[in-house]
């Protein structure tokens, strides 16, 4: 099932993707897509509709994040073996985890605003994980009944911001629009096993990101299983899990940043698409 | 003016504190206490009404976090000089931002529960700040403007989650319960010059922190007006803004850690007082 909200920015509806690819409205059935909607129950009982006897959307919406009222937006960094290589980093014991502000959430065709004084604004395509279920001290052979489904994320870094101005990452990681989030929400049955997923990124049609789930260094199991013995993971909390190699700050000899007008476009194999546009605040 | 939520957990009321100590209901007035209602035109109408005139709350219930639906918790580390010294750390150039998971909130006087395998659980009583106003790209001289108020926070630390769990100190700092909050939000009129506040944290009746907001090394209005260049603070999000020295890490000769049983009391002059019993997972 690929579930999604759309309309204008805070008044989105919720609707769900047919197996003709038309949008069809879900407002008598759900309120909105949110941590209170997306568990088992409420999955199946959606499941169990007739997408051709629900309204068809007309015209061409504004896509919202996917989720609503996302609780923490988790980020697991250095996660891909190959991505860790190009940046120098030695492989991490554990999932290193820093947060994004859910304030930075937008709709997967939003413009990425680059905010005043950004001069080293990167792209990072990743596989977005929204939990279902609340989640505490689970094991990773118990962890994936936790997921509700899977969605695109492009963690957006401003790397001077990251990691020139004092410690910890968040302040790259946080700007306003630098966390798309979407088209659709993916239930986890009709992805099946998430290490199996190609992964690409494109700016300005040239193919930058190439990876696949299957080079996680830690699987989207383990990386419930660490969080979950933190702290408890809430349903409609994301987890996005790191990102393959080809990021702007790896390519050799210079590294590569965004500039205004750039277009990033983002695919994970049955997560379908993400196209943004590169703007800068005046 | 003191402004509170009583009530059991997830079931808070709204609430003030009147001139003579008695907590009154707010019900009738507002519907919580969180973004939506802190903006100064709400503020200024609950400020008319007469407190006497409001109904007197029978008993001693619960008193939760002082903020409902609390968006973004933003924390400042090292930011006492003094505290800085104690921790080995150098003076930082900028505001070290990190946050903590807001589901890590819970009332002033709730139980603080560390996590299974915690052996390192530390104290940290800080000056809280609540945003009232959207804030984005203000100027220190401005920014104070953007304040709803104050209140206490505990930025309870796990520090071998914090450091010993590869890289960045979110993971010590998001535990269920780490994050004690209130008891009353004191809006910025009441509390004047936010950098000449006493406060104190003691363990088990033992006097562990002292310290005063004039040691800050980052003001309050110079914390506003960095982060809000790097994305946008909303209503309701609650800045915690660093601790003087005497944490348990930095004890000499030996280090000191909480312990089931223990029992933290804080104080902030005119913010009120907490006071956490620790438990332990099972």
């Amino acid at each position: 099932m690929k579930l999604l909200r759309y309309g204008p920015e805070g008044a989105e509806k919720p609707g769900m993707i047919d197996a003709g690819g038309t949008l069809r409205d879900l407002s008598d059935h759900v309120a909105d897509i949110t941590g209170d909607t997306i568990d088992d129950a409420t999955l199946a009982r959606l499941r169990a509709l007739d997408p051709t006897s629900l309204p068809a959307v007309e015209g061409t919406p504004r896509i919202g994040p996917c989720v609503g009222n996302i609780g923490k937006f988790l980020c697991i960094g250095l996660n891909y073996s190959d991505h860790a290589a190009e940046t120098g980093a030695a492989i991490p014991e554990h999932p290193i985890l820093f947060f994004k502000a859910n304030s930075a959430i937008v709709g997967p065709n939003d413009d990425v605003m680059m905010p005043r004084g950004s001069t080293h604004t990167d792209w990072e395509v990743e596989l977005g994980v929204v939990i279902g279920k609340r989640a505490k001290y689970v094991s990773a052979a118990d962890a994936l009944d936790h997921v509700a489904g899977y969605c695109i994320v492009n963690d957006v870094s401003e790397r001077h911001f990251q990691t020139q101005l004092t410690g910890q990452w968040t302040k790259g990681k946080s700007c306003d629009t630098f966390g798309p989030t979407g088209p659709w929400l993916v239930t986890r049955d009709e992805v099946g096993d998430p290490q199996t997923l190609d992964m690409a990124l494109d700016v300005n049609g040239t193919r930058m990101q190439t990876g696949n789930t299957s080079t996680m260094i830690f699987t989207v199991a383990q990386i419930i299983e660490h969080l979950s013995a933190l702290f408890t993971l809430h349903p409609g909390d994301v987890i996005t899990t790191g990102t393959p190699p080809g990021v702007g700050m790896g390519i050799k000899p210079e590294p590569v940043f965004l500039k205004e007008g750039d277009v990033m476009e983002l695919t994970i194999a049955g997560l379908g698409q993400q196209r943004q546009k590169v703007g800068q605040d005046a």
